[in-house]
């Protein structure tokens, strides 16, 4: 392995966790409670909460509770909790997992080698993704273009860069819906662009969005074009029932139209469904023993802070009863008693 | 219905939720915050949580975290936040559940009926059981005598009893051992009578008690008699192996060996599993239709405050998308998207 700043304190994990957003930071929490020693392998931390300026549903934080943090902060306290209890977190992109040891021993306990983009490797007895989704992209012309030049896939982050300028949130569910709300605080003019008639966010956000003179719902209709010279000028929508375009004089475009699933690197080892998320079962098992998955990319059947949390504590937990059968011990049962 | 000063405000709800613990309290900011009218029927507040003092694994608080909040403290942070959305919290013992309508319409949408035992009915158009568990017996002589004279389920509410007094503690899980670590702040001496001679709590709170010198470990021995006259005055432990007794000099007896699940008001409308726990989908389903579950009652494979929160919003939005699809609505996506 060559000598490289960021690398971890030592080469060999009881547990390596890819992604470090709630499901990530939780799992490490169980399994170091449980001192098997954790090592998280992240792009970022924090996932997809940090992009969520109010976090009211997250239960124990919310705008009334004293010191109530935004999604940041409260990531910034998992990951301090992970960290508290012993978990390691380095920066950098798996490229490769890869079951190198088909039947552990003591003498031989580890299973996989992972392999970072800067050639990095360690070795765990136990693996869990739980490195969520990247977004979607609109596929149309001009998109790749654009790309921090008028076009964002992070409202949150960009939000403060469209002050007094017109934009366009794409999108018909709550990070869209949020956006937009975020948005009426900078902007001049928001688009609401949705390919439907009914929007599948939040009321309570919705009634929000409807409430504001900034919003202008662009309903039934699809983005057909991203134009601009140098910088975005402009969104060519297209009406799905008329056939009709518009183009909406805009200098940003907000992209809120969902996540994909990234599986190519452990396509041998784990089962996808339709949407490529990762099945698991009760106790997050993919169909690899001692490989675990946990949060917004598995079948979990919604994606919340709180679920992927709560999934981060089962494969945690799941992860060590794993190694404790492996050396022949009961491990913990279900219960708490 | 009899007047009744702690009648809800109204008898018609959209969701009903039976218990106040971690998932029925999550599951309540979930449904109001999709507008749905919500009343939680509960014979306490803040569920199995507020028996922790010392809560450090649920993400977001642990002892570093600015105001980390013991069990209570966070419970009553559950409380706040499910009633800043709307929801409705009465105290009451359900004795009845029943379904009084198949085929709920718009018209005529309430399809259960419940009735707390003073008399009080509430209809409802959901129902979520997250009502939990209650702690199991040791179903040997005296233990129903000395009640509250001794006996005790509750090391976190009665342990200052117990100051410069002998204990024995049983059981072998972490309710137990953190019930040992917490008594030996009051107690002179404490047994610690385990009937095998491992223990499934976790190492770390393990490893504080076997570090006090006030612990007495008492491994394969199952207790078998608890004496007294008034109070508690002895407990009679019997070695699993050699079938020895041995009378443990005690005050206190604190019995932490686990739960059951009561489901008999229930179980026309559930399936059980061996261990008579409600049978749920990945989205909280059970076998009936509008009849949703979450928490430490289900068949979840772990039981944690987490793991329970985050079951409790799956079953919130289970709930939502449930009455959509009644009005022929979509409902959300499970995605953020």
């Amino acid at each position: 392995m060559p000598e490289h700043i960021h690398a971890a304190s030592k080469t060999k994990w009881d547990v390596v966790i890819i992604g470090a957003g709630s499901a990530g930071l939780t799992a490490a929490v169980y399994t170091c409670r449980k001192k098997l020693s954790t090592l998280i392998l992240s792009v970022d931390v924090g996932g997809q909460t940090i992009l969520t300026n109010h976090i009211e549903n997250y239960p124990g934080f919310f705008k009334e509770t004293p010191g109530y943090p935004s999604g940041p902060k409260l990531m910034q306290i998992f990951e301090e909790q992970a960290k508290h209890f012993g978990a390691e977190i380095i920066m950098g992109k798996v490229t490769k997992v890869e079951v190198v040891n088909e039947s552990p021993t003591p003498e031989n306990p580890y299973k996989f080698v992972l392999e970072l983009s800067n050639g990095e490797r360690y070795e765990a007895r136990v693996v869990l993704l739980a490195y969520g989704k990247v977004p979607r992209e609109l596929g149309i012309p001009g998109e790749k273009k654009f790309i921090g030049r008028g076009v964002s896939t992070c409202a949150t982050c960009d939000a403060p860069l469209f002050r007094n300028k017109n934009v366009a949130v794409i999108g018909g569910g709550n990070s869209a819906v949020e956006a937009a709300e975020l948005l009426t605080k900078f902007a001049s003019k928001v688009y609401l662009v949705h390919r439907r008639d009914q929007f599948r966010a939040d009321e309570i956000t919705m009634d929000k969005v409807k409430a504001s003179p900034k919003v202008e719902l662009v309903l039934n209709s699809m983005p057909a074009e991203i134009k601009g010279d140098k910088f975005v000028s402009g969104l060519v929508v297209q009406n799905v029932n008329t056939q009709e375009t518009r183009e909406l004089p805009v200098h940003g475009v907000f992209v809120e139209i969902g996540y994909i699933v990234v599986t190519d690197f452990v396509k041998d080892y784990v089962e996808v469904n339709k949407a490529n998320e990762i099945v698991v079962n009760e106790n997050c098992e993919t169909r690899t023993p001692g490989l675990f998955s946990a949060g917004d990319l598995t079948n979990i059947p919604f994606k919340q802070t709180i679920t992927s949390a709560g999934q981060g504590a089962i494969a945690g937990l799941s992860a060590y009863n794993y190694l404790m059968r492996l050396q022949g011990k009961a491990g913990i049962k279900a219960d708490w008693a």
